[in-house]
C-alpha cells in the first residue's frame, strides 16, 4: 500500500482560488476575503468547492439548512463516516484561512487517499456548514448548530439577515442551496476532527506547530448602557457630577482587575465604547460600552458575571447614574472527549511536530458537532495572531503540519 | 432725582425678540439659538441690537475685528468709560442667554437710566464681542482678546473657519462689519463689569441668586492617542494585549483619582473617548481620548498635566502601548481686581440678595478686558447647570436680581 502524502501547493492552489471569489486587496500587498453567509459570493465559493468534491469522486448532499456533506465510501457501507470539515463563509473584512482551511485541508485528505488508492474501513466525509461567522445572520455557528440539534430548523429559517431584507430560508433558496437532506442527519458522525488557524498569538508566541484543543472557553457578552447628566466641564464641580465617561472608564479598568483576580484562563474586553454627546468640555449625558468575558470553566465565567454585576451597582450609586444591562451572547463552554485529544496530541507526537494542548478563545463548528459525536479541533499558528483580518496568515510550513495531522487522524478514526 | 429701576420684561422682551434670529425649536417647548459668528443670523443680530443702541441715543462704534460699542455720554466727556457688555454669537445648538444676557441686561441699565434721566460722571458703554464662542472661528473670546491687546489685529483677521470657507476678515466685510475704530482702542475703559448666567449647577443648588466671581479658571486641554495591537478578544491571552480600550479607561479613573488627590477646585473630564475598530470581540488597535483639567491656581494646574504626563509614561510602558499627546488648548487662569469683586459683592448685599463668591469654570469676555482695567462678573443661576444646550435657561427673578446689580455697580463706577 502506498502511503497517502498531503501536497501542500495543491492545497495552496485551492486556498488561493477559493479566496479569489470576494477578494478584498489591501495596501500593503495583503489580500482577504468579504464572502458573507448566503451572498452571491458565499454560492459561487460553495459552486467551486462543490465541483472539487465531485471531481474527487465524493457523493454530495445539501441539507434544508445549507450546509454541504461530500462522503468518500468506506469498506463498511453503513458504518457511521468519520467527519472533518468547517465553513467558508467569512466576517466582512475576513481572511484567507479562516474556516476555508479546516473545508480545504479535508478535501486535500481525500485527494491524497485517493492518489494512493487507500480505502478505509468507515466512510470519510467533508462538511461545509453554513453561516459559521453569524456576521450576517446571527447567531454564529449557526448551521453546525442546527446540524447538532441544537435550534429547530425552521426557526433557523426563519432567521433575518441584520439589514432585514432577507431570510436564511429566502436566501437558501436564492443561491440554490436549499437542499433536500435532513438536517439534523438521519445518521450523526462517528466522529468529527476539524483543522483551523488558531486565530490568536499563542502558538507562533510559543514557537510550537500544533495545537491540541482540549476546550471551547464558555462567552459571556454583556452590553452596558449607563445614563447621567451632561454637564459643563469647567462648570460642574466633582462632587455635583453623575459622569457616564467615567463610569464607562472604571468599568474598563474594573475588568481588567477582575482578571487579575481571578486569574487564567479567564480574558475580558472592553472593546466598544461609545459616549454622547462625545465632546472635549462637556460630561457626557450617556455611555454604552461593551464586556466580552470567556473562560473554560462555566461556573468561574458566571462568578465573573456575578462581580461584574455587583460592581455595577455599586459604581451606579457612587457615581449616581442609572446603569442597564443586556446579554448579548452566553454560551457554556465544550470540552472535547479526550480520547480524541488524545489521538491528535498522539499523531502530532508521532508524525514529529512540536504540539501543546490548548483551549480555544474563539467559537467553531466542532464544539456543535461535540454535542452528537466525540469531537476535537487542530489548530496551527496564525501570524500575529491576526484573523478576521485580511492580513490574516499561515505559513505553508504550518498548513502542511496541520494536514499532515488531520490525514493521520482520520486515518486512524476510520480504521475501525 | 427719579430712581432708576430694571424693567424685566422689557429686558425679556428683548431677549425674546434677539433669540428668534436663528432660533431652534426642542421637542418640549424649550428652544434655543443657532447664530455662530460672522454668519448672516450673526449680522441679523448685530443689526438688531444697533438699532435698539440708536435708540436709547447711545453713539454706536465699530471696531476692525467687529466688535460693537454703544456709549452714553456722561458729565465728564474725556473720562474714561465704565463699560460693561458680552457677547451675541452663540454654539450651533446654543442658548437664549449665554452672552446675550450680557449685552441686553446693559441695554436695560441705559433705558433705565434715560427713563430717570440720571446722568452719570463717566460715560457708560455697552460692547458686543465678536466671536466669544469660537465654535466657528477659534480660538474663542477672539474679540475681546484683540480688544484687550492679546492678538495683533491682523492676524484674528485671517483667521479661517472651521471649514475653511472664509477668513474672520472676509466675512466681518461681507457682513458690514469691518468698522472703521481702531482695536484695541485708543482708551481703554475705566472698568469693566460683566452679567453673565452661572452655566453650571452651583447657584441653584444653593438657592443663592447672586454668583459674585472673583477668578477665571485657567484651562489645558490634551488629545491623548493611544496605540496599540488589534487582537481577537477571545484567542489573546492578558498577558499578550497592548490593549488601548484598557489604556483609555484607565486613563479616566486616573483623572478621577487626581480631582481627588489635588481636591478642589481642580475639575478633569474625559469628554470623548474614540476606540477603532470599536467591535465587543476586538482589543482595539486604536483609542483617541480628551482631557479636559482646570484650575484657579497655574502651578496647580501645571502639577496635575505634569501627574498626568507621568502617569502616561507608566501606563505606556505597563501596557506595552504607544502614546502620544497634544495640547488642545491652554489658558493661565485670571483673578478679577479685589475691589472690583468687593463692589459687586457689596451691591447684591445692599439690595438684599442672597450671593457668594465662586469661580468661573468657562472663559468669558471679561478675562480678556481683565488685561487692560479692572475688571468682574456677575452671575444668575442656570436652571439644571445648563449651558450650551437650547434647554439653558435662567428665572426671571434671577434675571432681574443680576441686572439691577448691574445697574447698581455701573452707577456707583461711573460716579467718580
Amino acid at each position: 500500500m502506498t502511503v497517502a502524502t498531503i501536497d501542500v501547493s495543491r492545497l495552496g492552489q485551492r486556498l488561493d482560488a477559493l479566496a479569489e471569489i470576494g477578494r478584498i486587496d489591501g495596501p500593503n500587498g495583503e489580500w482577504g476575503n468579504a464572502r458573507l453567509a448566503l451572498t452571491d459570493e458565499d454560492r459561487a465559493g460553495r459552486d467551486l468547492v462543490v465541483d472539487w468534491m465531485r471531481a474527487l469522486d465524493l457523493d454530495v448532499t445539501i441539507d434544508r439548512i445549507g450546509n454541504i456533506v461530500g462522503v468518500r465510501a468506506g469498506r463498511g457501507a453503513d458504518l457511521a463516516p468519520v467527519m472533518t470539515g468547517s465553513h467558508i463563509d467569512t466576517v466582512g473584512t475576513g481572511g484567507r484561512f479562516d474556516g476555508t482551511l479546516g473545508v480545504l485541508a479535508g478535501l486535500e485528505v481525500i485527494e491524497a487517499l485517493n492518489d494512493a488508492d487507500i480505502v478505509t474501513e468507515r466512510p470519510l466525509a467533508v462538511a461545509v456548514f453554513t453561516d459559521e461567522e453569524g456576521s450576517r445572520f446571527p447567531p454564529d455557528m449557526l448551521g453546525s448548530l442546527v446540524y447538532a440539534g441544537g435550534m429547530p430548523l425552521e426557526a433557523a429559517l426563519a432567521i433575518e439577515a441584520v439589514d432585514n431584507q432577507a431570510t436564511i430560508g429566502d436566501e437558501l433558496g436564492r443561491i440554490g442551496y436549499a437542499g433536500p437532506g435532513p438536517c439534523p442527519p438521519l445518521q450523526p458522525p462517528h466522529a468529527f476532527v476539524e483543522l483551523h488557524i488558531e486565530q490568536g498569538p499563542v502558538l507562533e508566541a510559543e514557537g510550537i506547530e500544533i495545537g491540541v484543543v482540549t476546550d471551547v472557553q464558555g462567552i459571556s457578552w454583556t452590553e452596558v448602557s449607563i445614563v447621567g447628566r451632561s454637564a459643563h466641564a469647567g462648570t460642574t464641580p466633582m462632587a455635583m457630577r453623575r459622569d457616564p465617561g467615567f463610569a464607562a472608564g472604571a468599568i474598563a479598568t474594573f475588568v481588567r482587575d477582575l482578571t487579575r483576580r481571578i486569574g487564567p484562563p479567564l480574558v475580558a474586553t472592553v472593546g466598544r465604547v461609545e459616549l454622547v454627546p462625545n465632546l472635549v468640555n462637556v460630561v457626557p449625558a450617556r455611555a454604552t460600552l461593551t464586556v466580552d468575558m470567556r473562560h473554560t470553566d462555566d461556573a468561574q465565567l458566571a462568578a465573573a458575571d456575578a462581580l461584574l454585576t455587583t460592581y455595577l451597582e455599586e459604581l451606579a450609586v457612587a457615581e449616581q447614574v442609572e446603569i442597564a444591562t443586556r446579554s448579548l451572547a452566553s454560551f457554556g463552554s465544550v470540552r472535547f472527549d479526550p480520547s480524541m485529544v488524545e489521538r491528535i496530541a498522539s499523531s502530532a507526537e508521532r508524525l514529529g511536530y512540536s504540539h501543546r494542548r490548548m483551549v480555544s478563545g474563539a467559537g467553531h463548528d466542532a464544539q456543535m458537532l461535540a454535542r452528537i459525536c466525540p469531537s476535537s479541533m487542530i489548530f496551527v499558528p496564525s501570524v500575529d495572531g491576526l484573523s478576521h483580518n485580511i492580513a490574516e496568515y499561515t505559513k505553508p510550513e504550518h498548513l502542511e503540519a496541520g494536514t499532515a495531522v488531520l490525514l493521520d487522524v482520520l486515518l486512524d478514526l476510520a480504521s475501525m
